[in-house]
């Protein structure tokens, strides 16, 4: 197992700390309603921490949504290769829940592009990028920001503009290139753990990636706030603060790898790890 | 299903050809030497093109473990989350064939870097990128040039330099971002069909993402060039040429989308829909 042998051999070097890695004040609890827990109908667990600050008309949707436990019993409808995986109603015939629209305020870009660390380049989609203090991954052109699509974020589905999308319809990215979203759709939240149980879906080959059958789909069990369990019964999670030299080191690491490595000068801002963990 | 409704409206519109679209010439063969497929346990196909102009040292050793069926009975036995998936000898003890080492000249580069179409911006990897006439995506820092590491490119695995990797144990990507190991791994060939089968398998949460019990692997039948099947039995495929101004305009539109999507006025190299298709 050559690729990574090299990783190997550092996994046992000693475990003194590196400049990169997060001091324990670096860790950040994330609140209980910005945490969304998918549970698959075979018991597997998502985990989606809401971007609540950046596009609190949507986020409000997606809360009522759960609150009205309107996901459960719906499924994973579509996995298109490269592309996406989506949840919600299948049919697009179930009622939204009363005060739900799919036409909410756009929230495609946000108030203000301010990330605690910037990539060092320009990339094929924006004129500058980097991770806000809080650990999500925006862009600028200059003038607007927003939120990138990265593999594992969490999107808003919607019809022709001017649909906004209600946030029943939910897609994260498994593939390679959906910042061509970006703008165009609302980055809700990312996916922070279980990422692989939409990643490794089956994928169908029936147009757009929908299943042909509902036999294909995977089903949802229940979508829950982690604020609407009880208190005892809540994960709770952190996320590593990006507003330190450790954090802007690890990235500026990722940009210029150590030779033997060559470096190729640069990283995607979707290429920055964007740690979170269980609190201890 | 709101997220393409737009493309399925677009599906259902006249049959004419659009100024993007390829015309018949702009098909060309792809040799039968260059086409390597790979059959799973199930009998399930992969199919890999090699890039034999561009890393002729290495492409000669696929060719000559294919020949001696050296993958006959391995596996898929690495599926790492929003990385790699690899395939070879799972056990590394396994003798290559006479003539082949972990050293042939080092091909992370490429001889020249020749794009028929250049993307409009620069990335985060690279300061050009475009596709070659003959269909494969590339990228340059005005020096050197190197075949990208996109999805579904298939790279050869190594162990640290000065190793160059015989070919034995080849990966694909299956995330986002494989960009970084440009210029640090030699480039092979892509997938062309049934990537689905590499990219969805389950992921292991072990080490690297080898998987921990030999009970896990997705078993490999047969690995054969077409070249050596009877002639009446081989697969015959095509790609689609970039040097006209159809493919030319498939780019720009990729990059400049119509309104009301909004642009973010660039696509990455590797979100570069590059055609293959059965011959007719």
């Amino acid at each position: 197992m050559p690729i990574l042998a090299l990783a190997l051999l550092l996994q046992a070097a000693p475990a003194a700390p590196l400049p990169t890695d997060p001091v324990e004040a670096d860790w950040r609890a994330i609140p209980d309603d910005e945490l969304m827990l998918v549970t698959l109908g075979d018991g597997r667990r998502i985990v989606i921490r809401l971007a609540a600050r950046m596009a609190p008309a949507h986020v409000a949707n997606v809360r009522a949504l759960a609150r009205a436990r309107w996901w459960d019993g719906e499924s994973v409808y579509r996995v298109q290769e490269n592309w996406v995986a989506q949840w919600g109603d299948a049919t697009e015939h179930k009622p939204l829940p009363a005060g739900i629209t799919d036409r909410p305020p756009a929230e495609f870009e946000i108030a203000a592009f301010q990330p605690a660390v910037r990539m060092a380049r320009s990339d094929s989609y924006s004129a500058t990028s980097g991770i806000t203090a809080d650990g999500w991954p925006v862009a600028s052109d200059g003038k607007a920001g927003w939120l990138t699509h990265c593999y594992g974020s969490v999107g808003v589905a919607r019809d022709a503009l001017p649909s906004t999308g209600s946030g029943a319809e939910l897609f994260t990215p498994i593939g390679q290139s959906a910042r061509r979203l970006d703008r165009n759709y609302t980055v809700v939240g990312r996916v922070i753990e279980g990422m692989q149980y939409l990643s490794a879906l089956p994928r169908s080959e029936a147009a757009m990636g929908v299943y042909a059958t509902p036999g294909e789909r995977t089903g949802i069990a229940s979508v829950r706030l982690a604020s609407d369990l009880p208190a005892a019964e809540r994960p709770r999670y952190q996320y590593r603060g990006t507003d330190n030299p450790r954090f802007a080191m690890a990235v500026r690491l990722r940009e210029n790898p150590k030779p033997p490595t060559v470096s190729v000068g640069g990283a995607s801002v979707c290429d920055v790890p964007l740690a979170t963990r269980r609190a201890p």
